[in-house]
């Protein structure tokens, strides 16, 4: 048995709803535009992508947030996106616009392009930043690995950049539900051999971003997203039963009550009432989340968040993050104290 | 009393929660660029604003849905936008972006340029638009007025333009509540006005659309957006009990517990079930919503939501429309399917 294993990593012992001596915390976007020494790194890189792609810069921002905020756990530093890319789909970051896939797909025949196990090796770049990362992290401290959910990353290649209506995907989801099905379960078995192999060089607990969950109405939802969500949770956690699976599906509050599948922690967004997923999920999952991003602007309005949620959560099942990324304009004064916050106001 | 007062109208009962011999049904934007008709009107106009502000021509679209699709109500064509331009701020409608104010609000100092009389002055474009439409609509169709909430009307007043992160005026609510509060009082005050003008002129029933009502969480949205609404309700029910006022908190199915105020119906956006909105608001309102509009794409799409939602209010205290929007690709065709499907479906 490695040393790594023997350590006590609080995180993991969370997401298994284990008593940890205090809440452990993380931001997603931790490893983002607000830091200096990230900014550094990535213009060293060139752009967002190389650095996704240049294993040792991208372990090196990917640690940053451990060493400079004092978070427990470091999320690998990727993109959602590199899934789609790696398996054969240009892919461009245009200035100001984010993300832009130059072909979307729009019928059966384009499906012929998408290669899975291309993707499986071409990922390798990913698989060599988290043997970086875990090699340099302190051992009690959790590296996190992730994909984006089929929907979302189907979304993306579909309307081929961000949309406000979704109506292209949607187009598809009344109309043409064959074709995206067909998509959806490519890109889930991409997805499986993608975080088979995250888990097999060394993440220690998996997240998986459904960032545009809350596209679709309740029957939707259940039949375009968290069926594949599910089928995802099912292959890795009969495989890898002792690494915890968070989902996020973001912005679904409606929908709560029809909620289940072989996951650890729910990830509950900051328009989730975190008392109300607790009520509907608290029993069954243990619960990430849920500040709003924007209580970051300002430390009393950081107190009060805090506050609140120990209020609900009382130290118990739960893992401290933010309900959505950091802004990129916050202090890195005001992501310390939040950090440090919490370890304080929740250490028994 | 004229003639229009002794003519039933169905819209209106429903609205009251009173039985109707059918569900009435209208579509949030139905004056819009799916019809051939409203786009020739537009081109004579020049452009968007151009069209809100020429009576004759705004009066003509808001008509074309009764004349072409048989929907129960007209809604006034026009744009939110319109109050916080006639306050005093520069407002362009930039092709492929959208709205913009070109010198957002960013301190106190900025609300002495806003002027609520000036508004109100201004304004009269609308009250003509309301006054032409109500002379030549049936007696038995209604019309609805409408406004933006004071916090969306806000939040493009301080953002600017549209925004996906909010992070401008969110950053506001948390280290300068107080110059959002008077911002957010100062627009409650114009609106006040604004609407009892719009039911002077003929509007018998009145919309209040809070589109950006998810961007906030919880606590936030109680204080900054839906005290306003529930001010500006009671302000409106205490002079114009007759007239039905709708409000249109888009996305906020996870804070349906705590909506209370004096208004008639609860409009419901596509992401809350409507089973949800029923439990939590079905007896205290009479409720409005919310097939997702992309399924108008797909006529056998049509039939399960308008099936799914029947089956679910029993056309009971229930007002049929779309949860949001109708979309600009979707065909003329299908629009008309869907209302004629939902007078066919719900007639006694």
């Amino acid at each position: 048995m490695e040393k790594a294993a023997i350590i006590k990593m609080i995180f993991t012992d969370a997401c298994f709803g284990k008593n940890t001596p205090y809440t452990p915390v993380w931001m997603m976007r931790q490893a983002g535009r607000y830091l200096p020494e990230y900014m550094r790194v990535r213009q060293k890189a060139g752009n967002f992508l190389s650095l996704c792609q240049t294993p040792e810069l991208a372990a090196e921002v990917t640690l940053q947030p451990v060493e400079i905020l004092n978070a427990d756990a470091a999320i690998l530093f990727s993109d959602i996106l590199v899934a789609p890319l790696e398996m054969g789909m240009e892919l461009q970051f245009v200035k100001d616009e984010g993300p832009q896939f130059s072909k979307p797909l729009a019928c059966e025949d384009d499906l012929s392009s998408l290669d899975i196990n291309r993707a499986f090796d071409n990922l390798k770049y990913v698989y060599e930043t988290i043997k970086i990362t875990r090699s340099k992290l302190p051992h009690d401290k959790a590296l996190i690995g992730f994909c984006g959910a089929p929907w979302t990353l189907a979304t993306y290649m579909v309307e081929g950049k961000g949309t406000k209506t979704y109506s292209k995907v949607k187009k598809l989801l009344y109309a043409n539900p064959r074709f995206l099905h067909a998509l959806l379960s490519k890109v889930t078995e991409v997805l499986k051999l993608y975080m088979e192999e995250q888990i097999k060089s060394g993440a220690n607990a998996v997240q998986i971003f459904d960032s545009w969950a809350s596209a679709m109405e309740e029957s939707a939802f259940f039949e375009f997203s968290w069926r594949y969500i599910k089928e995802l949770c099912a292959y890795l956690k009969s495989r890898y039963p002792h690494v915890p699976i968070i989902v996020f599906p973001k912005g679904i509050s409606g929908y709560l009550d029809k909620i289940d599948g072989d996951f650890d922690v729910f990830g509950v967004d900051w328009s989730t009432p975190i008392e109300l997923a607790k009520e509907k999920l608290g029993s069954r999952y243990v619960l990430q989340g849920n500040m709003e991003p924007a209580r970051l602007y300002d430390k009393k309005a950081i107190d009060a968040g805090v506050e609140h949620i120990i209020n609900v959560m009382q130290n118990r099942r739960h893992i401290f993050n933010l309900g959505h990324g950091i802004l990129p304009d916050i202090s890195v004064e005001n992501a310390k104290y939040f950090i440090n916050l919490v370890h304080e106001k929740t250490k028994i």
